[in-house]
């Protein structure tokens, strides 16, 4: 076995020969090679020129021993072909002009039809999956509904999400109808990335944290349960929700084959909770990268031995690399995977 | 009963006649009359001010029933004092020069004398509780050494305290020194408060959460315990994390009589973690102060249900509450406390 199916075979609950790794936000700013090409690029023409995000999506499979390639892309893009202008500004992180405010607003939004509104990732994926040629397979991503809709509606990144909840506590059926769309565009948008070559999916959900878990239940879970249930089947679903410990066991029940999980609950807690029958993703805290590495590698070996080398358990970064990561660091990260957890 | 001494009764984990609610931040933005006073005198200044801290703590107390006040003040006040220059700058938050970053820069820092360095604070103190004269107990506050350590050394508020981690793991021992620092100033600093007319404190550890509970348990919960042990008993000690689903069992383990538990865990759930043993004090989101009244109405209930006129809780938010909240939500929010938690 080598790093063509253990990443697959992990997402199944699968034997694997050791335990296969990839990195939240591989195809990033931490590696010297991306920024080389981001120089002479917006980050949203990087977006939309697929030779570019094959580019990106490629760096690391070349540096690095990881497992599996995730395409370069954005989650926000397909909220700019349901008709939010969207801009990326250095520094300051993504603007979306025109946010949801009212229950016009959301009736105005458009759905998508991915074949044609966003066939240059669906053209990234195709031409990725050919240059990778089987080395690794190659995952698919979208954002969750409920952190696009925050975005939709507060009009950028938030803190307390105060607009996002005015609208859920005043008016739950607009706030259900956005869910809604925005549920039925990650379906659309999914299933064609996996027609288009994506092998896994990933749903990213950053910022449902911020709710209690009786508002999760409400607002959010039933969406969930929908999406990930209309997901093709032949590709492995995995749902990764940041800060979500209060509520573990409700993500985990909305249907996903493998759940990420940050690095706050330990590993084993964590999959208890949601039970042994799910695969799981994590749950390395980006910032140890930062550490020694004798205490990345001790944490390593921590969160290998709370996995106990049980099928079903992908290695990952509890949230996306950061900028200034110590490329020696990842090195040391991803080899400490594999000799750690090579089956006897 | 009344407003005089169901608040302590509750800490304490006596009878009361209804469950006493005060609100994090209750004096603020969110009023009208503190904006007048914040209108011509600079955040640090009304700060600095014994008149005016005393002015805006009483605001509130005076335009609504809550069952006490909380000196108006603010937490990063004594890393001034310890050699650390603060800054607020309007609708950017604190920012603080010369941030430490190095061992030196830790040993450099001075330690305290409340009496002389934070003297405006304890005046403070003793004219709110002059000027109460008894109607409501009187709150003293700051900040827990985490958070006091990550705002030192990241020089700011940040997202995701990879300086504060770097520290932690590339150098412990500077990072423990720190926190045995920030301990000693927070237990002098609080009995001073006590010395001076507070009659409970409260620690608020905001940013903690950002923590695994793994590096809970080494880096904060020894100097949480040491603190909590060390602090006058005649003062109900309340200790609020935010963010901490993931260990509310090592929280509560700190010694605290009242933890307080932020928006996103049921009441009832948190306080089983924590032992029922523990007073608990929340744990309405604030958000839901935007919300209707009929949905607000409907998850008081829902807090005071779960909390089941158990002894041993004092209502709040779980966050503290927003500038541009609805003041008529406000008193809502209030008699719904009462009237729904009165005692046969």
């Amino acid at each position: 076995m080598s790093r063509q199916d253990r990443f697959l075979k992990a997402c199944r609950k699968q034997d694997v020969d050791c335990t296969p790794i990839w990195l939240m936000r591989q195809a990033g700013r931490y590696l010297r090679e991306y920024r080389d090409v981001r120089q002479s690029h917006s980050f949203l023409e990087m977006c939309k020129t697929p030779e570019l995000a094959v580019e990106v999506t490629l760096q690391p499979i070349r540096r690095f021993d990881l497992d599996a390639a995730i395409i370069f892309s954005d989650i926000l893009l397909p909220l700019e072909c349901m008709g939010i202008g969207l801009e990326f500004s250095d520094g300051e992180g993504p603007v979306l002009h025109n946010p949801l405010r009212t229950a016009e607003d959301v009736e105005r939004m458009r759905a998508i039809d991915p074949e044609t509104d966003l066939s240059y990732v669906l053209k990234a994926l195709e031409m990725a999956r050919t240059e990778l040629n089987g080395i690794v397979p190659l995952i698919g991503f979208a954002g969750a509904p409920f952190t696009l809709a925050s975005y939709a509606i507060e009009g950028g990144g938030s803190r307390n999400y105060i607009e996002t909840k005015k609208m859920m506590y005043t008016e739950p059926a607009s706030f259900h109808l956005l869910m809604e769309k925005l549920t039925d565009m990650v379906i659309a948008y999914l299933n064609a990335q996996v027609r288009h070559g994506a092998q896994a999916v990933q749903v990213f959900d950053s910022w449902v944290g911020t709710l209690s878990s009786t508002d999760y239940e409400t607002f959010v879970l039933p969406h969930m349960k929908r999406l990930l249930a209309s997901l093709e089947p032949s590709a492995p679903h995995i749902h990764f929700a940041l800060g979500v410990s209060h509520m573990l066991k409700l993500v985990g029940s909305a249907g996903a084959d493998v759940v990420g999980i940050d690095w706050r609950t330990p590993l084993d807690e964590a999959w208890k909770k949601m039970g042994l029958k799910k695969a799981v993703q994590g749950n390395l805290d980006p910032a140890l990268l930062f550490g020694s590495s004798q205490h990345l590698v001790a944490s390593v070996h921590d969160i290998l031995e709370r996995a106990g080398n049980r099928n079903g358990h992908v290695f990952n970064l509890g949230h996306g690399i950061f900028p200034a990561t110590p490329i020696d660091n990842v090195s040391l990260l991803i080899k400490s995977v594999h000799s750690g957890s090579a089956r006897p």
